[in-house]
């Protein structure tokens, strides 16, 4: 399927591209070995997440300034250190373990299908993430994105409408020329008001093998894809 | 040489890694044989970069809100239109016209040289042309930038510190953990002077044959380079 209007493809991340709940898990296995912890790690990661809504919630409510999102993980895994009853982890520790949102894994197509679909559109992120976590994510991960843009850019967090707008402002193009690609309902929703062109990528897995949320297309979104290689085939690359 | 502490490498563009000069003259030269006119081609490019400064010299001062690049460059091509007795010259052709900036050549060593740095280095746009201008230049250049920073994002021109500052702080590094490369010796002393490490690259043709300023590093800069290719060649890449 092609789509000639569109110039740029507008990546949420977190989920969308990488898989956080592995990743991050990952990471806290690799605490436990190495200070003789035992903690639950996918339990670890999944209360992370859950966290997170909650912590952009007072920023959007305008009850707080905008701050980046590697200070509102910060201040989540305090919170969650205290609750899995961690005491005294030294600050260099709590700061590799924070970064641990800068390490997330690709699924297998991301790279695949990104490299593609580079050839034919303008790649930038349109994620929660600030710009250092996305740039050294990419590094770490491989993402050959073009450009990245999302929540620190446009200082306000998705689903504000801001957030895509000034995204789309950014690269000179109207919202029409721009299509959001997102793993999550509510976030092609939010685009798609904006004006966004929307292409939905089922990750069923995101939240592992019992997930129940968007497990599929719930809205008249203009692409639906199996995978990124799934998306490019559908965009013609 | 190596220098261990630089993470991130931070770009002037225009003039370092792409040839304006001789870029801007072949869209003249199009220009000339799609409409039959006679410009001069190079000296309409030359007297284009020459309104460059003043236009960005009113918002420095604070004489005037910052606007994007694209916006001066397009209120300086008018004017040149004018003084070069170009008349009644349409909407979509002075807009097209004005995109030759997005069209950019790059050097011969450039698309080389940072493929080989960005294996070892984030590599950043610090320039003061606008995100569009930078991303749609890298699509048409295939410059592998990791993340366009410098004047949009920051609001600031250079040689403003705010320019330098603003895209170190977007990478969350210090201004000592970024190395500044230009081919301009007052951009490379005002990055210093905000901590920035420093590369001059020699580009002793960007003004054409005869050129006479910026033909060698005049201060004690971190690395002085022939070439992107010498300069990855000196970081170890």
């Amino acid at each position: 399927m092609t789509i000639p209007p569109v110039k740029a493809l507008l990546f949420d991340v977190f989920g969308t591209v990488v898989d956080w709940r592995s990743s991050v898990a990952r990471e806290v296995e690799a605490l436990n070995r190495a200070k003789g912890f035992n903690l639950d790690a996918t339990g670890f990661a999944v209360a992370w997440r859950a966290l997170y809504q909650p912590g952009m919630d007072t920023i959007r409510k305008g009850e707080r300034p905008w701050v980046k999102l590697d200070l509102l993980h910060r201040e989540n895994l305090d919170i969650l250190l205290d609750r899995f009853s961690v005491r005294g982890l030294p600050e260099a520790e709590r700061d590799r373990l924070n970064r641990a949102w800068h390490r997330l894994d690709p699924w297998p197509d991301s790279v695949p299908g990104l490299t593609r679909l580079k050839a034919k559109f303008i790649l930038g992120t349109c994620s929660n993430g600030n710009v250092a976590l996305m740039v050294n994510m990419a590094k770490h991960a491989g993402l050959p994105w073009d450009v990245i843009l999302g929540a620190e850019p446009a200082q306000a967090y998705k689903p504000q409408p801001e957030c895509y707008l000034r995204s789309c402002a950014l690269l000179d193009l109207p919202p029409d020329a721009c299509m959001m690609v997102a793993a999550h309902n509510n976030d092609l929703v939010a685009a798609s008001k904006c004006g966004l062109r929307t292409a939905f990528v089922l990750r069923p897995h995101e939240h592992g093998p019992s997930q129940t949320t968007d497990r599929k297309a719930e809205h008249a979104f203009d692409v639906v894809a199996e995978s990124f290689v799934d998306l490019a085939d559908r965009l013609g690359c």
